[in-house]
């Protein structure tokens, strides 16, 4: 999407034509800086530090790094593929693509490894473009469907965490409709969660708003719920980082609150996803994914921009108190009105996604 | 409670036998320091700008800010009963107290005014606390109930907000039956909502039970439904800033939410209330009590402590995103599974409220 009027992508490859340049996320949205990866150890950092993050763009980067490290090492496949799959446990993105990787690299004579990665990576960002694209058209018809029946007032969509393009190579997921609804002229507005420890939303989502021009305002993660109660949500999209085979979405932690919320106020709760973050070997989410612990600094500290332009990190808890930093949530399906893939929208259920993608219930 | 082995409570009587101190909570949880008030504009100020919060208090510094009015112009009632009032429009305690000073004062002489103002101040102080200290007893007997269920190991309580000793003149509302539990020996944990946009709870509520060695942990809002999925929040109890004849409960926001999680995953959910608090004359919370909507700047920027000690401010948005700042939502009863009162625990409901308020019943 357009910085200034420039359009980006979140990851490409450098004028060099093989150090890849990605836009260092961990500095929005105080500063705008994009930074170059030329070695596999500095794509596993750029993951792990999250400099890069969205499980889309995870898989993107994660196939640039077994680029570069194959550059360095034709036969460094397994190496890589370790070293990158330990940078973040949850996101079922990092490991498909990795398995695309190895699988397309492994059978290739040692000399022709490094060029076919590139390729691969190349098709690996623009076909998540792709998917992105049609994740946005078949939800900004429900969008639409909403604002036609609501003329004269704009759309309020509640959104959590920024799955917005930043956490793909372009479009986002659960932004991707908002994008393609305001580029098609439809009146909306974005409430956009802050989303606690890191901030995801304040910073990144607000900020592609603002740069795109798209009408939004921030609130913190705790008044989602009164907005609903009072008539001012008509529709919450979220993005995931791994959906069940029944629908169980795993997503930023707070996510299952808001679907509680929009349950109980009979508001219709979307999530958009990817196919390739579709979990089909797991049913029960909350039982069965694994969720993340971080670092309690995350949640103790937070970094900002002082009033005379200093970029500062202050601590917000007393010493002597500990803290606890779970990364998602699972939200179960029953409080989800239907998923947006990029072959349409279905019902949060087994049949509903298999409706979707027949070639799985072959599988079965 | 204590700090540092001392006993406090919020709000005391100078030594000078006048003037009013008072703890300046907006320094927590880095500093402790205490302010003096001296005069009726100073107590308007201490409440609007929060250096005192939290329902109970909130009334009982009206009170003396009364005292301190009346001290300076006996025929000023009014003026400081409108100034007072002003302050924050949605503590119900606060209207309260007024109420109860003008209604004692008006009828006396003038002469006599400033000193029977400052014995009812120091009444309606002694009256929270034992209110508090009734609260505690019996929210510590639900507490204990759990403990004997699930021997050897802790009690997890889940909190939001600051209703602790620091939001009221002496032991806390929601707070009351943790510490009374932990007098008693139970062997209990808190999970301590940090409470965004104001931070209360990593500010204030971990600051207070860090002080006084209550075992605890600090958890962004966004955390507690995943706990309450995997079993880890035993018991949830909050405050209240205005609870209604048939049970819902305003509450600092994000409550709700909080309240949804719990219902979901079959949790009790306790509010504890001094009967002050309690608004006869409103039936529907949602519908009828209007929510205060703060200043952006709450939630866009964040006050701490930088690695070398200083207090900074930083901004932790883009510029050019709008805020919005609701402060308070309200919890409909039928997700409360019961109030904690100065008379006993029970349901929230018309019936269960009358039941311990019979003189309620009879002012139908």
């Amino acid at each position: 999407m357009r910085i200034d009027g420039k359009p980006y992508r979140t990851i490409w490859l450098a004028e060099d034509g093989w150090s890849v340049e990605i836009i260092d996320q961990t500095r929005l949205p105080h500063d705008f800086a994009t930074t170059r990866l030329t070695t596999l150890d500095e794509a596993a950092h750029a993951i792990a530090a999250m400099l890069v993050r969205g499980a889309p763009l995870i898989g993107a980067t994660a196939a640039y790094g077994m680029a570069l490290a194959l550059r360095q090492d034709p036969d460094g496949i397994d190496r890589a593929y370790d070293t990158l799959l330990a940078t973040r446990p949850t996101a079922i993105n990092l490991r498909w693509a990795l398995d695309r990787m190895r699988r397309r690299l492994s059978s290739l004579p040692t000399g022709e490894r490094a060029e076919a990665a590139y390729i691969e990576a190349a098709a690996v960002c623009d076909e998540d473009v792709g998917i992105n694209e049609a994740i946005g058209s078949h939800g900004a018809a429900l969008i639409r469907r909403i604002a036609e029946a609501k003329p004269g007032q704009p759309v309020n969509i509640l959104t959590h965490c920024n799955a917005g393009w930043l956490a793909t190579v372009d479009w986002g997921t659960a932004l991707a409709p908002i994008y393609k609804a305001f580029e098609d002229g439809i009146d909306l507005h974005v409430w956009v969660d802050e989303t606690r420890p890191r901030n995801q939303g304040a910073s990144l989502t607000a900020w592609e708003l603002n740069s795109h021009g798209v009408p939004h305002t921030i609130i913190v993660d705790n008044v989602g719920g009164h907005l609903m109660q009072h008539g001012q949500v008509d529709l919450c999209i979220t993005g995931t980082d791994r959906t069940t085979a029944r629908g169980d979405v795993c997503n930023k932690i707070g996510t299952y609150l808001k679907a509680l919320a929009a349950f109980d106020n009979g508001i219709p709760f979307y999530v958009a996803l990817p196919s390739p973050t579709i979990d089909w070997t797991i049913a029960d989410g909350v039982r069965e994914i694994p969720i993340e612990q971080r670092e309690g600094a995350e949640v103790s500290a937070l970094t900002g921009r002082t009033a005379d332009g200093r970029i500062e990190t202050v601590t917000v808890i007393p010493d002597g108190s500990p803290v606890a930093n779970y990364a998602f949530d699972v939200t179960p399906a029953r409080l989800v009105t239907g998923l947006i893939t990029e072959r349409g929208v279905c019902a949060a259920t087994s049949e509903g996604l298999l409706g979707l993608f027949q070639e799985k219930r072959a599988a079965e």
